[in-house]
C-alpha cells in the first residue's frame, strides 16, 4: 500500500460539510467513491479538518492509502474525472507511510469574509457574510490581535465538538478591510474547535457594531462560557485556506 | 414623470439574458415586475445592452420612467427588496428627461475571462471558461491590440443581431494574464454586434493555440464572413463591466 496526500478545493454550498453522513452529499464521501472506482475495494480518506456544511476550502488536505499503482499525474485527472464540477483535487502527492492528514497537520489557516456594504454583491453572495450596517475594521483589528497566542478558547466552542481539551494556539489573527468594502479576518492556528472561527467572528462582528468594546476579547479567552462570546457567524463567509505539517 | 438611471449588477446563470422573453425569468422581466409594484401600472425598463443568457454584468444600465415620488435611496432599497439575490440595483440616479440607457451611451467595456490551468478551480466555473490546455497568451495579446480601431467586424457577428451595419469603433482590446493561470480581456468600443466579444475570443483562442497566427485577426477586421473567424466562446466567462454616457 501507498500513502497519498491529496489537496482538494470545494465550493461547500451543496454539500453536507467534509465528513460522510447518513443523508446527503459530503467531499469525504464522493472522494472515497471516486478512490473506490480505481481500487476495487471501498478506501477511507481521511480529512485534516471537518469544514461544516456551507463552509469552502481552498486547499483541504486528505490522507488515503491505495494499492493502485497510477502515477500522481494520471491518479488527479482521473479522481477529478469521477467527481462534480464544485470538488476538485489540485494535487496528489506521495507522502510517508505514516502521514495521516488530520494527526499530523501542524496549523491550520482558515479565512472569513465579510461583504459590508449596503447593497449585496450578487457574485460572492454564497462566499461572504453580508453586512449592510457600517462596521467599525479598526476595532474589530484591534480585538482580532489579542486572540494571538495560548488561550482557553471554551467560550468560542459549539457542543458537539472534540474533547482534548479547549486550549490552543494562534499564530496570526488579522482583520483587513479594503475600499470595496471587503472584510477579512485570517487566522491560523494549531487546531479548532467545533465553530471556532464562526464564533471568534460573531464575536468580532459584535465589536464591529459597538455592542462590545474591542477590549471585550481578552476576558474571553480565559475559559468563558459559550453564551458569554457572540453568536456563531454564517458557514458561507468561512474557507479552509491551507494545512501546513511543517 | 421622472427619468431615473438605473445601475445593476447580476450573476447570469440562470438566466434567460437581459432582455424579457416568452418563457424563463430575464433581468428586465424582474425590474419591470419589481418597479410596477412602486408605479402601480406596468413600466418599461431600456437596458444599455442586451446580454445573453449566462452573461454577467457589474454594471448594466437601465432608464426608465417613473411617476412615483420616493427617493433614490428608498428606491434603491425597496426594489432590491423585490428582486432576488442574483441580481442588485446598485443605484438610482435621477436622469435628463431625454436619457436612454441604449441610444445614449457612448461606450461599453466588456471582460471576459478564461482560466488557463490543467485543473478547474470550483469556485469560478460559472465565471470562466476553463481551457486546461497552455495557450500563447503574448500571442494573444499580440492579436488583441490589433483590434484596436474602426473595423468592420461582420466576420463577428451572429446571424440574428441588429442591422445598422457592421462597422464598429474600439478604443482598447486588451490581453492580460496573471501567474495563476487566469487570461482576462478587456475590450471597449462604441458598440457591439451580436457575440460580437465570444466571437473575438474564440478566435484569439485558436491563436493562444497555435491554430492561426496573431496576425492573422487583421485580416477578419476588413468585413470577412463569420466562418472566416473562431466560434463564438461560451456566455459565463463575459461580464458586462460599465456603460459611459460621457
Amino acid at each position: 500500500m501507498r500513502t497519498l496526500k491529496l489537496t482538494i478545493a470545494y465550493d461547500g454550498t451543496r454539500f453536507v460539510g467534509w465528513q460522510r453522513q447518513a443523508e446527503g452529499e459530503s467531499i469525504q464521501g464522493l472522494l472515497e467513491d471516486a478512490l473506490a472506482k480505481f481500487e476495487g475495494s471501498r478506501v477511507t480518506v481521511h480529512g485534516a479538518g471537518r469544514t461544516d456544511a456551507g463552509v469552502h476550502a481552498l486547499g483541504q488536505t486528505a490522507s488515503v492509502q491505495l494499492a493502485c499503482r497510477h502515477d500522481v499525474v494520471t491518479l488527479t485527472r482521473a479522481i477529478n474525472a469521477h467527481l462534480p464540477e464544485d470538488v476538485r483535487v489540485l494535487a496528489v502527492e506521495e507522502a510517508a507511510s505514516d502521514f495521516h492528514a488530520r494527526f499530523s497537520a501542524r496549523r491550520k489557516t482558515y479565512r472569513y469574509r465579510i461583504r459590508n456594504t449596503p447593497v449585496a454583491d450578487p457574485f460572492d453572495r454564497a462566499y461572504v457574510w453580508h453586512i449592510p450596517e457600517p462596521l467599525d475594521v479598526g476595532a474589530m483589528r484591534e480585538a482580532a490581535a489579542t486572540v494571538v497566542g495560548t488561550h482557553d478558547f471554551a467560550a468560542f466552542q459549539s457542543a458537539g465538538g472534540e474533547t482534548n481539551g479547549t486550549v490552543r494556539t494562534v499564530w496570526q489573527s488579522e482583520v483587513a478591510g479594503d475600499t470595496a468594502g471587503l472584510v477579512t479576518y485570517e487566522i491560523t492556528g494549531d487546531g479548532f474547535l467545533r465553530h471556532m472561527v464562526r464564533a471568534l467572528i460573531g464575536t468580532l462582528v459584535e465589536i464591529g457594531r459597538g455592542w462590545r468594546p474591542s477590549s471585550g476579547m481578552i476576558a474571553l479567552l480565559r475559559g468563558s462560557t459559550r453564551g458569554d462570546a457572540g453568536p456563531t457567524a454564517p458557514p458561507q463567509g468561512l474557507v479552509l485556506v491551507r494545512v501546513d505539517y511543517h
